[in-house]
């Protein structure tokens, strides 16, 4: 596999960059990996959009969709993967220098949204000379890129694959994110950000798992005992499970890109930026595939349906499958044999 | 209304209370409130259960379900509500004061369990020499204890009414609880308690409603602006909301009852307490009436059936109500005509 390490884009026109925010980043680095082999007439571009705490290396995070022989098909196609602008595995994020102090952005960091992410992946993709993008695919926040890419370069989409997404974050998941955002933020005030961190994360994970596959997974078992120790520890398996989830995550994130990426995902609404998603949509001649988990309920079904139905009044070339799973939103991260036919199954009807 | 103020009992053989941790208080207190008369023959008494953060003001947290005239009518009752055994209204918690110490208890309470409240609740009965409790009712957590009841106290319950209760905390309600705790422990670490306790309410709450009806209430409206402000303040009105409820309660709630009240919670499964549910009811001959609420997502409609399928199977006299609604879990305290018309329904059917 013609895999390149990570590779560093300097946008030399950072100023160029019109956050949403109105603030100027005076310069913006993005970090991003490619896979596979660009052919002579740049017509077999996949753009890969990765979710909130994700990379660039999206081999790493995506290991049974993208590679040789795998629905994302690193022998036949040239794959992009930006780490997104806010995040914290090499573009331009809270933990880089700002150079007016010459320490860490920290909570100087502009509030960017999905649309800033975006224009950035643009100045990489103009950078690349590439023209078409066969197809835009993305998970959760990956997948608001997907559709925000449809709004703002309706001509180099010719497909857009969002996944266990939304167009628009709906108040649920709006506070759950809020109520991670405060648990940084009250810690932060005592030097402690890593411990509102772990909350958050737990937080987080809760909302990414489903009570099914949570009852399946754990049920009511306990850890280390065969009967309750009446103390305050993590005792359930479930809670030991949470607790080291948000152990592990403050080891590999930083908990101001925390705070920026979910206040940008809690920022996405098509119709808030466009008018309406028929505006955001209505350039574009791009196929769809828009693929929901049937078990998760932080970016529902229902959600999915009402972007399909707004795609179908439109006339767009609209597929819908619904991945029948309990392993609520991740879903689109594990292993599932229907994720890996249906995206390879509209890969090669595209 | 008969109603008096708060009285406080004081279990005299308080060390005769076992309580499941093996440990024992020196000195327990109950604080109660009852409504309306008791009748000479004391065949009148309905016993209510709180809910996690209620007190034994029963007319205050459910005002319109119980008073003259009302489902559970003062007019006709003698209504018995005592605040649970870990709680900050006046009953012995972490709160008080800890004989060895003189300060208060703190951390250093007993991790209690709902057989323990149970326990606590039947001294005070005996005490009013009261023999049977013509309906023992509660929502919630209060719901686990008229389940509770009825396993301890098999000859003295007539009738049980556990509302969007459940006999076996699920692993989704434990991992919410448990990141609540983990706020506030990890606040505790540097002073900040209140902080914890605060976004354990705000997560708490976003459980107690449901998606719909956060959708109708909030949607994705701002709070006191019309565009977004970029910085990382709550802007939405449901951050708001919850913002706003963290805030009230950390005045009116002990952190430590709060840790204390929702470990118990999590401990609850008459399962592992009784062998089986089928053990825990065997002797009782109570009427049933189950109440579950459609969009309640921390103790569902599934959970209710289990239970009725269950007493249904031991040839138990029961009634299965769902309440149709969107509330979420909270719907049990809030107008609900149905609530209401069902309550009454099975008093008079008594």
């Amino acid at each position: 596999m013609a895999d390149l390490e990570r590779q560093i884009f300097n946008i030399h026109d950072a100023a160029s960059i019109h956050l949403d925010c109105g603030q100027q980043l005076s310069e913006i680095k993005i970090a991003y990996h490619t896979f596979g082999k660009l052919n002579q007439d740049k017509t077999n571009v996949i753009l890969i959009c990765h979710p909130l705490t994700g990379s660039s290396n999206a081999v790493e995070w995506w290991p049974k969709i993208v590679g040789p022989a795998l629905p994302i098909d690193t022998n036949k196609y040239f794959i992009i993967c930006t780490n997104s602008l806010g995040s914290c595995y090499g573009s331009t994020g809270p933990s880089s220098i700002n150079p007016k102090t010459k320490t860490s952005f920290g909570l100087d960091f502009p509030i960017i949204t999905i649309s800033d992410m975006v224009r950035c992946q643009r100045k990489l993709i103009e950078h690349l000379k590439i023209k078409k993008i066969k197809m835009v695919i993305g998970g959760s926040m990956g997948g608001m890129q997907a559709l925000e890419w449809v709004a703002q370069a309706p001509d180099l989409i010719e497909s857009c694959v969002p996944i266990a997404s939304t167009t628009k974050v709906s108040p649920l998941a709006i506070a759950f994110d809020s109520v991670g955002r405060k648990s940084i933020i009250e810690q932060l005030k005592s030097g402690n950000g890593d411990a509102g961190l772990a909350v958050a994360r737990q937080l987080g994970h809760i909302t990414y798992l489903s009570e099914e596959s949570m009852e399946r997974k754990f049920s009511r078992e306990l850890q280390d005992s065969a009967d309750y120790q009446f103390n305050l520890s993590p005792e359930f398996q479930i809670e030991s499970y949470l607790n080291y989830q948000g152990q592990k995550f403050i080891g590999r994130f930083d908990l101001y890109s925390y705070l920026v990426l979910t206040k940008a995902v809690s920022y996405f609404d098509l119709e808030k930026t466009y008018g309406s998603v028929e505006n955001a949509i209505a350039q574009s001649q791009s196929k769809f595939l828009v693929l929901a988990i049937t078990s998760d309920w932080l970016y529902t079904v229902k959600q999915s349906k009402a972007l399909c139905y707004q795609l179908m009044k439109m006339n767009k070339h609209v597929s819908y499958v619904e991945i029948d799973s309990d392993y609520g939103h991740d879903t689109f991260l594990i292993d599932s044999d229907e994720t890996k036919r249906v995206i390879r199954c509209f890969l090669d009807s595209l």
